[in-house]
């Protein structure tokens, strides 16, 4: 990455409006001093220990941005805590540690606190590469997405003992490499809980029983850890007042075990839900209110008189502001806004809300660490600090001279590519869409159920154009390859995007459907519905053969008209890639609680006038009534415009000025927003090289 | 791992029995020459260019076992083509080249061939770590488990030259790094079948349309290849004549595209399905006989004078000298033989038949290559020749003095360690079962439909008894505490496995199920029933929370015996793991056939008499008739024996001369037969260090 601002300390800021003076009071955590309020809390990012630079550079930007305390995700220091489906750091050895220096010197070059967050996962945890049993304190398995199947071992009376030795070791470690703060994970469903909660824990030798002998685990380990290093270091403990679900501690109890253990415990993060609950725990924004966590750091209170920090999606001063004024909390702790943008409290400091990239809670990150690449849905340069250099607040500056560059197509490509350019210093960037808005399909998609935060995508690349005036807006013109020779522009960036097939060939064969075509009055694309084709009669077949988030916002969209609803998908299970975001088992709650049906494993293989005939696993067809169906096949690049211009003699191109052709985003290859930003983002960063 | 035996040349084995002479017949492969027909399959591996000593360590077993031509797995040479559920080798510049030379040295450490696999996955990868677009040649879907659900960009014409022109790069950095044979991979369904199918190529440009013009690319990258190192190296074409399924060429045009391109070949290796059907590709023993693809080698030889490679988990060495000799294939093809035992060839030549772990064709490889530790149910060693430092063939002698030993528990994990103690040259081991007969849970398990292979496992330990003596099998006899107290043993393993729990407590909410009770005469584990208790009644529920092999096959199991059956299963889909061995599609297909029902997503919550009451995921509760139910809940560790042994008084045990005592294996935690026999081989590798 480029060279850090080292002159950006988080002890430096000064808040230009006193409204928000509180959030940036210091505030001691027992032998540390956290220089303001905000807590960059704990999250994977699925790098490996190899690729470690990368995690460093993506927590120094958090201290760059602002954040007095920067967390590491969950770090393992157990080969029996591995987790198959997710990689991550390791503190299992003195190599290890020297690794983690890297991180903190990248967080500590802005004088913020570097945190570490130590877990063990117990049953949850698959080690399946070491060829090792998870460890529990009986031998029940966790119920839940991200709990392995696989049966635990149950820890003899050597292995607690060794787990928690090796625990305070790895403290002890993590002081050494000068970590401020230690973040031990007693929540999420992990080892500590398992010990904590009569679900999992059936022993009977003084690990189990009473609470306070549930408790001694978790007790023994703090204590260790406080005798050895609590002069040095300030203790965190990650803990939840509600888990919810099976294996969940209930409040009382979990109030109970703060009590026992208050006096051991520096900081208390708040943490709700665990693995079987994850939306709780990842709150994604079709599901939770901004905030949602203020409950439970509010009971927290109840039981302790030590700091709290609390999470929930915070992006808005004012609430924040109100939340530590308040007593609610003391630290506000946020992973996915400060992923959406890092500078989230220097923009606060100074007022530049108008510039803050807002989270929009779909969770994308919790859907990309899972695959090894952390992404944001707004912010492109997420997980990209090292890989590619890319810092979020800064972007190379335009060449000289400047070419003149054409934007076809205002969704959210098209917006990203213009928007970069404006603030590279790009003066004639035109930004050109049929349509008398920007947005391209998100000016339908925000306005299903639940999705309304997918708007921000597009309004904060409206206020940066407002505010860059290097990029202009040109409404109500659709473009042929004609009128692109002739428009003038050096550059020309082709981002039409993919609207939803009209006929019915999907990856099941790749053969139409006889009847499932969307220009008929009976059949519609989720683009045609919300643009007002109106299905006749009241029961509607939605065919999702993508299985994300689309089909079944448009099966609640249509549930709210009061059409009664089945969801037909070739997958195993419907809207089954959403439970990557943690919303796919409560949507689906939803969708039955509404009064409609879902079927898995199901082809839709005719549509014909009131019915379509659908086929099951077995191979066995039936009649259902359907008075319409919705196709949420496919979606297939409108790549028209960029092959017609490939088509054109180049020496035509030449006398008409133009260089460079690129095509971006979904019409290329259709993705999610994410990824379709990041590769406008990529070719508005690089543009003008060769001019240069 | 231990130093290789450099003097086992593949160049020097000499058959004893002439009948399998054949097989030991030198053959040219264009510029090469093969020292016998015994050619090491590409298989994948998972693992990544860091961690290459893994790689060529188990690379190397493979020469040294005597297979003259050794390939690696698929390797990538463009990002578009990387594979999100896989890691793999990589060829994409010089550093790769550089890196893959340790396999090149492994491999000719032994004097075999080293041959490359060179692949591009098309619409089939998943590169999203690289936040690119997978490439195909029209936007269209694969369809099948492994394709990705993602949705390629349209290769544009500059795309087509780079590609084939990176393709024909990276052959010559094979060549340059040393290696003998480049096999260019143009099967499973990947980027150059996509190519040569309508189902995928709708292109009018020259690269689509007639035959010829779909066999264009692939003829181009073969003629830049044998332009550039044809004289170096010679070229392989890994090919199916059927492949199966959606997206397969039919027979006709594949033998066409073989007359097409065969003067640019050097050697064909005939693969069959692709990644819509992996079933015939990995042929599980499940489905499929021993030399299944004889079938498809001897198509290959109507359009081919060119040498012939098939596989087809062949073991048998007499099947394999007769399908030499009739000339249905040239060379041997294999990979999981070899994964089970490297050593085949040379077995095969010194007549050591008995001492082959003959593959279970369970694969169990396929699964675990995808978790990033490639195992074996036979083969403990595998994967671990680096890792560990284990050979297949050399183990440590039994220290100076030797303890005796007393193994508990005659399944898996006990007649390993046995075995792998006597191989050591121990002399006092005593392994002790309550049954007559060895085998543990093997003993039913192998009754089950489909699954006799599994008897090998036991088999080849039997037999493995009768020729080191050192270990003897107690039959009969079940041991107390007490008992094992007197037995007057030094060392005590604890191998008592883990039967079907018998009360209904699952991983969904840890309660148990009303009436789900197997002491009651409606209701039976699977050992009950393989053991003889009779359900009452035709109907049969099958419980299945485990989802793996054990449930659908004791529903085959049933339906065979003219039992009506349900499958219920919590999970998405009813067996879903065992799509993982690649049977799981084909096995619910037959349960189907045979009048079965199968209910995924729904939980059993009661078991009356003639019925049972089950709830889907609306929550909607509803009866069904069952005169019986079998509960294939969870295994439980039956670890009373060891725990009982754990209590007693040190001082007591030492009195008795005991000094160590260790729980192998499904006693320890349950778990799948491959990692229970690793568990117990490293136990009895480890033994007696302290005394030496």
């Amino acid at each position: 990455m480029s060279e850090p601002t080292r002159d950006l300390s988080v002890r430096d800021i000064v808040p230009q409006d006193e409204r928000y003076g509180g959030l940036f009071q210091p505030l001691r955590i027992g032998p540390k001093v956290a220089a303001n309020r905000f807590w960059s809390a704990p999250y994977a990012t699925g790098w490996r220990m190899d690729q470690i630079d990368r995690e460093a550079a993506h927590r120094r930007v958090r201290a760059e941005g602002g954040w007095a305390v920067v967390n590491t995700g969950e770090v393992a220091f157990d080969p029996h805590s591995r987790n198959a489906w997710l990689d991550g750091l390791e503190l299992m050895g003195d190599d290890d540690a020297r690794a983690l220096v890297q991180i903190v010197e990248a967080v500590h070059a802005h004088h913020a606190l570097a945190a570490i967050e130590l877990v063990h996962l117990g049953a949850a945890a698959d080690p399946k590469q070491d060829r090792l049993p998870a460890l529990a304190p009986s031998q029940m398995q966790g119920n839940g997405l991200f709990f392995s199947q696989a049966i635990p071992r149950t820890m003899d009376a050597d292995d607690i003992r060794r787990v928690q030795a090796d625990w305070i070791t790895a403290a002890r470690r993590a002081r050494d490499a000068g970590f401020d703060i230690v973040n031990i994970h007693a929540a999420h469903g992990y080892l500590p809980v398992q010990f904590l909660t009569t679900y999992h824990n059936r022993r009977t030798d003084g690990y189990g029983g009473p609470l306070a002998d549930r408790a001694r685990f978790l007790r023994e380990i703090l204590e260790g850890v406080r005798r050895e290093i609590g002069d040095d270091v300030a203790i965190a403990v990650r803990f939840a007042i509600e888990g919810h679900g099976h294996g969940a501690l209930p409040a009382d109890e979990a109030l109970e075990v703060v009590r026992l253990l208050d006096h051991l415990v520096d900081v208390w993060d708040v943490a709700q839900g665990g693995l079987a609950t994850t939306e709780y725990d990842l709150t994604p924004s079709r599901l939770f209110p901004e905030g949602f966590s203020l409950t439970w750091t509010r009971r927290m209170r109840e039981a302790t008189g030590k700091p709290v920090v609390g999470t929930g999606r915070f992006t808005d001063p004012d609430l924040m502001a109100r939340a530590v004024a308040s007593g609610d909390l003391d630290l506000i702790g946020a992973a996915r806004p400060g992923i959406a943008d890092p500078f989230l409290p220097r923009k606060i400091a100074t007022g530049a809300h108008a510039q803050v990239r807002e989270c929009i809670g779909a969770n994308h990150c919790a859907r990309s660490q899972a695959r090894g690449q952390l992404a944001c849905s707004q912010n492109p340069t997420t997980g990209e600090e090292s890989r590619r250099g890319w810092h979020p607040e800064r972007l190379p500056p335009r060449p000289e001279p400047e070419p003149s560059v054409l934007v076809i197509g205002a969704g959210p490509a098209g917006l990203e590519c213009a928007t970069t350019l404006a603030r590279r210093g790009f003066s004639m960037v035109h930004l050109v869409d049929e349509h008398d808005e920007p947005g391209g399909h998100l000016r339908w998609f925000r306005r299903l159920p639940g999705l309304s935060p997918w708007g921000r995508l597009v309004e904060h690349r409206e206020a940066l154009l407002k505010e860059f005036p290097g990029a202009a807006f040109v409404p109500n013109t659709r473009m042929t390859a004609g009128d692109v020779l002739e428009y003038g522009a050096e550059v020309v960036v082709v981002a039409t995007g993919a609207p939803w097939s009209r006929i019915g060939v999907s990856f099941v064969d790749n053969e139409p459907i006889p009847g499932a075509d969307a220009s008929l009055a009976n059949v519609a694309t989720p683009e045609q519905l919300l643009d007002g084709k109106a299905l006749p009669g009241k029961r509607v077949v939605v065919y999702d053969c993508e299985g994300d988030l689309t089909g079944i916002a448009v099966a609640q969209w249509l549930q709210r008209k009061d059409h009664e609803v089945e969801i037909v998908t070739p997958h195993g299970q419907v809207a089954a890639q959403a439970d990557q975001d943690n919303v796919g088992p409560a949507l689906r709650a939803e969708v039955i609680a509404a009064g409609g049906t879902l079927s898995a494993a199901t082809l839709l293989v005719q549509v014909g006038p009131g019915e379509v005939v659908l086929e099951g696993e077995s191979g066995a067809r039936r009649g259902v009534p359907a008075d319409g169906v919705v196709l949420v096949i496919r979606r297939e690049s409108d790549d028209m415009l960029y092959r017609r211009l490939l088509a054109l003699d180049p020496a035509q191109l030449r006398a008409n000025g133009i260089d460079e052709i690129h095509r971006v985003g979904d019409c290329a290859a259709p993705t999610n927003v994410a990824d379709t930003i990041f590769d406008a983002h990529q070719v508005a960063r690089k543009m003008g090289s060769k001019h240069q």
